[in-house]
């Protein structure tokens, strides 16, 4: 099941310098295995700002909502999900 | 190059039956050849709404506003267009 | 699984009474056979509102958005939809 | 008598880690009591939010206010009520 | 039970004199009902616009939409619904 | 001349608790001397939120100004004035 | 007293070049009169749109709901009011 | 050339008291010598608000940016532009 | 003096093909013109989009207000004006 | 490939006279040296705020999107990013 997913994210300045990269590289590492695994199917930044927009293939709701909490960077991010269906006159295999 | 569009569709009412249908028919044909000449890399319905979620692989905002102003219902739609640019966590070849 | 919808109701003026009828009546009948197929799950009107707050329980994205476009209001209504799951702290059943 | 709100959490970066701890422990315990005492007739996480949507069922909007406020994460919320009423299409006896 | 409705009126232009005048005459008579049943409590005009700002005091929320609900104007009106309850610091016995 | 106020406070962390129930204590006594005076003619509670509705009879824009300004809470309130009128419908004669 | 009001005009594509031009010779005498009177203390244009911003100087919210009100374009109008008061800094005697 | 100007302020709560009271002098003393140079033409209180409305009157774009850079509360200002010109039915010399 | 200026057109359905054309031919030749003066500085398509964002150079806000309003569109525009000036970093000499 | 981008800053209360000074030196080398390469085609201050307004002259959304990132001041803006096209009615060969 499909879900668009806009993650805009805002690290707050009281974090120290060591603490983001670690966030970053921990939330690179996670985006990956969840790429790997077929879960989080698209994942494209938005020109000029400091968020993404994302395709998830989840078994329901509840699975989008634990992946996306599990994100080391969920408690920076605003997250806006939208339902996603197979539009009927889409031909391609990969947006059902 | 990749921009997101989300198009939102009003047919007016005074429309006829007849001329609605012959809009949407020229509306998904020319999705479909859109679609496989890899122009509308992907194409999803929202769920509840008449409206899609699109991905677009075009050369220029130029060729975009083109394609967008060749659709049949283009007249009826509201249309919003995000530039995307290769996220550096993506593993995805078609991300690109 | 699980969805809140908001459907706002807006017939247009054009519609005569006779028509407005038959579209309510249509509604109702599909709306209570959607209830008692255990699909639309809870479904409250809003105060001072031509306005529903529905729960809606459906095995997908897709499901709901067929059920939602075959009501014979959909064209007369602007449609909100929130992705719900269960909530760690409930305790009720019927909240699943 | 029915009301629907939403509660959006968000909770400030100076607290330590045991005050919040602390804070979503007794949120919990009062959530459940409120529950089983029928005033918090239904509660559901929206997906990918830290915040909820709910149904309660109160005698008076004095007595909303004042179970709203008894919430430990309330001075952390931001709040929206709808006020409810049986809908005439409604044949589930707990939407009443 | 107290609420605060604010009512936007915006009467179509199709309508004749004559049908306009006797929505008025009839909204205002009931509106006057209303009153002398204590049921809507107060009633002012908010400066420069078609529309009021007023309180209701009723036993329920389905009381409060059936009022509203067989207002003559009702399907000219934009209707904004705030549920309302005594303040701590008022003094004032019609404020309950 | 009435006016229609809504008061939302809001109380930054950095005040001490003996801060805040000073400023409270201060702002009800004040409260309670304006609707003494008939200034401050209606006082409700928004249900859910952490702030006033309110009716104010005074002379000139410039008095509601001082009077508002004079709140000891004042510095933490967003506020928003509608200036009303009789309504030609009221028939009460505390709505003049 | 003084108040600030916008008026954005959008006249209906149904009147006749006839009909609006009446409303405009009719809109402008009045206008010149409530100017002459000293009631309609500044009237500009804003650049760009058919809207203005005036400054009106009356007695009441009641006398400025009846002026606006008066005026032909009235049901063709969005307005906007905010009262005024001198400003602390103002050396101007005409800002009172 | 005229210009209309909001002008919203929040001091930050981390300024001392003389910090604050030293900028509201030197704001005053500049905004009052701006008034007697003729630049800035009117300067009003919006009630209940710690905002005015003005109006500028300028050779330029630049002149008007560099006259409310110069203001000491600039910092801590939102301002809001609006370009104005004479109205064809204004009978005001000083409109112009 | 630069302004930028976006307009976003919206021609209504009643409009025959003929007049359509008409208004958009003489569109095109006052939009080349007004270029060729130099008044209409620059002059882009929105990527989606029927509207467009300009810039104007003009001598005062009456010329850019009496320029739009020339416009055979502008009765179906919808428009946006922006006063700009010169970047103390801008070394382009046309960015004055 | 043309791009309008709009930049608000807001440089936050922590930083030091120094750092900011600092930043600012380094964002206007850097905005010079774009604009001397020609990416960067237009820069407009946007009168009365600590904002520009851009034309960009990029490859791609991806180099955009490095060269907004690339700027010191970055962190501290929110940026609006609008795809351009040549409008079919621009006589103006650096509009293209």
């Amino acid at each position: 099941m499909l879900f668009q997913v806009r993650m805009d994210v805002k690290i707050p300045a009281h974090l120290s310098e060591t603490e983001v990269n670690d966030l970053k590289s921990r939330e690179k590492t996670l985006a990956q295995q969840l790429q790997q695994s077929g879960k989080w199917r698209h994942l494209w930044r938005i020109a000029g700002q400091y968020a993404n927009t994302s395709i998830f293939d989840v078994a329901s709701n509840e699975e989008l909502h634990n992946l996306l909490l599990s994100l080391p960077l969920y408690p920076f991010m605003q997250i806006e999900v939208t339902p996603l269906c197979r539009h009927p006159s889409s031909i391609h295999d990969d947006d059902r």
